[in-house]
């Protein structure tokens, strides 16, 4: 049948009816990334789209790596998982394996990543929480005990202690049989990012860099099957950058890890063929999709004009993805099965090679046994039950999409356009740059959440009076810290001490020449059973501790939600205060122990500020007692404690107790992050005065923390 | 930059490296439908494609029936919902608009959809489950207390009791002091495929359809914001169609009621732009896109060539959608968080109007009012958090999502073409032909998931070893049926008995003579207070009732498994009983009380028949006397029941019960369905040999009820 022939006319004409009084051009999206979003892409929007017309598994690759994709293999299933101990970690591990995962990753301990023993005393509240401990190759044997590490792939996510832990990895497999050239894995190994939002560093950015390179020098000769670097969006999207702000850096990083590869005397076809990535898959569906492809293709874009490899696969960018974790919610937490299903179908379409989906609990805690079961099994149903699987690239085509993808690519350059100007990823990571960009992205969503402007279900709209009681895994600390201490004690018992000693200082010779092989050196370490922290001290010698300046961002937060009702209230409230007390409200914002998630500590900090505080960003990674003495030394009314990585028990009510002993208890503790609903009466009874959780909206937390300080000034 | 041109001959040459010793044509995917997927599409798929190059909100309305579509105004979140009494739903009704719902969606019981009133002896284990029973004016009235009905649109899923229900709502809404011609919602009222899978017809094909043009004619003229149908492949998708078995079908269905409403007299335009529609959304995420875009434009097409309307509304497709049932599992509820979180996208992707979303523990009991939460969240956050409802039609000009729309267009006009020389639906449904080819389907899917073919995650594969312990909803079916006795009782007492009496029978009158006017008439009952039983015997005088022959098929479910392990085995095994007692094992299997929803019975037994069994197959509607009668009538080993409404607990253990007291102990009995865990004991414990849950496998129940049969013999 014939039908008439309709223009875009005939379309404006019939949406403006549709619209009545509204204008068209409300229909358009501004997106965070800022790009203006249509109600309607038409064959129109394909025009000059130069990444358009091709084909998977062929350069520059925006339809995927490889030419059959999913319809060949499925992506990798590879659940993030380890907590406690390495027997506990192990056991999990090998249940996993059976019940349909392929592949392992592994979350380790604070302490581990900041290269410290569980014996050291910065690291009491933080050993065995969020990740499992790892001291010594006897742990990390145990870690794989009855896991063939010639057929299961392993994934590290490792970016401080990065040489103990490859070592040790490397001992282990070596002492299962399995020589290093038949390990197949990755580590994360991407320090860049760790300098911008997630601050698992130890050393400066300089020998950071250096040994960055080593490693990929190592595993280019040594371990063709093992991806020597991960290069990460991931945690750039959780501490709240864009997607393009994400996609934008993590190309200019790795951008920068050639360079320093090619510094160490490589071409780069030996090394590129081995680069990977790891973004983050947030809840936006088109954009999530549209930003792989457009990595994919913006890589080969850069590789090819800038290095001209002659190996094809040094053009492709592999990933691996995560779905978000600040999109989860720990109000009504089963809506986060919904999101993260939301979440891996957008990496699916993007096209990824691996996969973790998140559990509904993470917003609480660790994940039980029960919710990890149900996060693997999203992606089972994914696979098996949806034919998702079946064709490449589904999406190409699509007008949106493709549009998107344009528009994506489009962006991103000119973020990285600004980083070349800077000289690089290093020098902009040491001005500063792309951390502010990000902490001003994040502090507008807070704004937009808390302004009403974005909405997130069962939180800031559709919230539910009754809240679902769930159970939430709890890690012993104390108990795993005993153990850890029984072995790392047995093991500097056993070991030739000699040896260890010899195989330590050789290492530091080799960091202070200059020279690569530090990784051949800390496998000898390793083997003589030298521990993680004993040889992240021995590079230390050389290397000196990175120490973070916080450079807080201002004005954001306050003028995002300036045109809210209640905005000119709190203002009100804060200028009653001063008046009253003939000074500004003064907070400390701290951080406790390892946990370097600081993104909810620099909003609130950022968002403080601009309503009248005086406010105080504490430094990273100090320990209780810092905390007090901080706090005295400013004479601070409040001291918030930003938790996210479980330290909370052992951590919080000693800060409280600190400021007692000193007299002050007129100064008000406050505590916000992720605390499991349990804790919160124990933090309480304990002279914590109020514990905010993800999803508060700040604006409201402001009045109420005026009435507590002043509750305690007047009781004083 | 610039890239080499690669050609498909690349991809070809690249894909056959990857696959190694797999041919390319092993990644081509035949989907039930027939429809034989590729792993790669490209723009060469688009040549030819009809439908192409449109515009939403313009005939023929592939990418939508609206300009603006969701970015205008988002879909309708809609859920179906209603149980036990007219409070108890009233009550989750206005809970549910408070949190976010913007419709509402009755479910009746089953007396209610068969036109019993509650007090009726065939209807005893039935009133209060599975919907809400509704006898009178009084009962409606309830139901919409506090409820505004010129604001609130209502969609009523009726098709049996159609008559009483539309007047009752009528009435209601007139004594609130809302008039009907401003009324919106919806009445399912489409006959014809419960002739061919639901089973709740009460008169013959005929009179049936003489009803449905009857409301239509009615609505028509006084009721112009009211869909006097919604012509539903849902229960198709649920009875086992293939996507395009649905498509064709309801596109069929549909023709055939615009052919039934001219025969009243009206013009085409008079009423086709009411005409709404409801389709199921399955797993297939791509196709279940396709086949939304597909019916659009079949719609468009068809209503164009056979009836050349001149109002353009007339062409448009609008429908519901709801998530399947039937992809729900019983085992790992929480799974089906996931699996109804795919479908309803898809059902968005592909340009639903309005939306049901299953709760997770529907294939256990009713949902409660946790699972309705998270059911209606995963709408919200697909709404409110996913960016999906800013662009109108996203995966408009995608290679693959385009082809398949083709696709599914030309396979479902075969079908269309076999119904038309049949001479239309109402003769294709009288010779059962749309009915066997979907039980063909059914059976094939069976036994595709039987032979591991096809993956069930949590039931044929990765099943888990620890079950989650769910709190479930148990309606009070005894308390419900004496308080619906209590107000019929106080209906009938109360009432002006002439006037009701002479409004019946005038109502039986104009049922008599053929005339037009049943709607006017059957509100001028419910307003003397006629009840829906009342109302339904005083059409049924001159209708009739409609009894369906079973038919069974053969041979589909046997041959589909033939190739299995484990099936010459169990052939071996019947064989081996055939020559211990020198007959046939011979079952029975029946359904009891008021539920239609056959599937289940008629694939066991065609199953059953396929591996040697005598298979007799009950009557639908049966008491547990009758299911007796026929067992002994019939000398059978076995009775299988198949319960789907939640009547089990009263009505099977009366079977047991029957045939103890006629001696018969030595049948077994066996119950199949949707049975909550906590149910299966207590049927157990009287007598009932075995429960099988959906996503039993058949093939392992053989041998397992040949045991018990044998052991019944060799008792007696």
């Amino acid at each position: 049948m014939n039908f008439p022939e309709y223009s875009i006319a005939d379309w404006h004409k019939l949406a403006a009816r549709e619209l009545k009084t509204r204008d068209l051009s409300d229909l358009t999206w501004n997106t965070p990334e800022g790009i203006a979003i249509k109600p309607l892409y038409t064959a129109e929007d394909l025009a000059e789209l130069e990444h358009l017309s091709t084909l998977p598994g062929l350069p520059p690759y925006p339809r995927g790596p490889r030419a059959t994709m999913y319809a060949g293999r499925p992506w990798t299933l590879r659940q993030y998982a380890g907590f406690s101990t390495a027997e506990e970690s192990n056991k999990f591990y090998r249940d996993n394996l059976k019940s349909g995962q392929t592949g392992l990753s592994v979350a380790f301990d604070l302490p581990t990543h900041r290269g410290y023993d569980s014996d050291h005393d910065r690291v009491v509240g933080d050993v065995g929480k969020a990740g499992v401990a790892i001291d010594s190759v006897e742990d990390m044997k145990i870690l794989f005990d009855r896991i063939p590490l010639d057929k299961i792939s392993v994934s590290m996510t490792m970016n401080g202690a990065v040489l103990p832990v490859l070592a040790m990895f490397i001992v282990a497999g070596e002492e299962q049989g399995v020589q290093q050239d038949a390990l197949a894995g990755t580590l994360q190994n991407d320090i860049l990012k760790e300098f911008m939002v997630r601050n698992t560093y130890i050393y400066p950015p300089e020998p950071s860099m250096r040994i960055v390179a080593d490693i990929i020098k190592h595993t280019a000769s040594c371990m063709p099957k093992f991806n020597p670097i991960s290069i990460s969006g991931y945690h750039m999207q959780e501490a709240g950058a864009t997607c393009v702000q994400e996609l934008a850096y993590t190309i200019a990083d790795g951008i920068e890890y050639v360079q320093a590869a090619l510094s160490t005397g490589m071409k780069v076809d030996d090394f590129a063929p081995r680069l990977s990535f790891f973004f983050c898959i947030g809840m936006n569906l088109f954009m999530e999709v549209a930003k792989l492809r457009a990595a994919r293709y913006l890589w080969a874009d850069l590789m090819q004009s800038r290095f001209a490899p002659q190996n094809p696969a040094s053009l492709m960018l592999r990933t691996h993805c995560q779905t978000s974790g600040v999109s989860l919610t720990s109000h009504s937490p089963y809506n986060n099965i919904v999101r993260t299903t939301i979440e891996a179908l957008a990496a699916v379409l993007g096209g990824t090679q691996s996969l973790h989906t998140n559990s509904f609990d993470e917003a609480l805690a660790l994940p039980t046994e029960f919710s990890a079961r149900i996060a693997r099994n999203t992606q089972l149903i994914l696979r098996e039950e949806s034919g998702l699987s079946k064709v490449v690239d589904p999406l190409a085509g699509s007008y949106y999409v493709e549009s998107l993808t344009g528009s994506m690519i489009a962006e991103a350059r000119k973020l990285i356009d600004e980083v070349d100007a800077l000289g690089g990823m290093t020098r902009a990571v040491e001005a500063g740059m792309p951390k502010q960009r990000i902490e001003a992205s994040a502090a507008k969503r807070q704004a937009r959440l808390d302004s009403g402007e974005e909405a997130i279900v069962g939180v800031n709209r559709f919230a539910s009076d009754s809240e679902e009681n769930i159970e939430l895994l709890e890690v012993d600390n104390q108990a795993v810290r005993e153990s850890q201490l029984a072995r790392l004690a047995e093991v500097r018992a056993t070991r030739n001490e000699d040896r260890c000693q010899s195989a330590l200082n050789k290492l530091s010779e080799r960091a202070a020449s200059g020279d690569w092989g530090l990784v051949q050196l800390t496998v000898e370490a390793a083997r003589a059973r030298a521990t993680v922290g004993e040889i992240t001290a021995a590079l230390g010698r050389e290397f000196g501790q990175h120490r973070a300046r916080p450079q807080a961002i201002s004005g954001v937060y306050g003028n995002e939600v300036s045109s809210h009702d209640d905005v000119a209230a709190i203002r009100q409230r804060v200028d009653g205060f001063v008046k009253s007390y003939r000074r500004r409200p003064r907070a400390l914002i701290a951080k406790v122990g390892q946990d370097g998630h600081d993104r909810g500590a620099r909003v609130i900090a950022t968002a403080y500020a601009d309503f009248g505080f005086e406010v105080d960003i504490g430094a990273l990674f100090q320990t209780p007692a810092e905390v007090v003495r901080q706090a005295l030394d400013n004479d601070v009314h409040l001291v918030g404690i930003s938790t996210q990585a479980g330290g909370h028990k052992t951590l919080v009510p000693q800060v409280v107790e600190g400021l007692r002993a000193q007299g002050a208890d007129n100064i008000v503790v406050i505590c916000g992050g992720v605390v499991p609903p349990n804790d919160v009466g124990l933090l309480e009874a304990r002279g914590v005065s109020a514990v905010y959780g993800p999803g508060t909206r700040i604006l409201d937390t402001i009045p109420q923390v005026l009435d507590m300080i002043e509750h305690r000034l007047q009781q004083a």
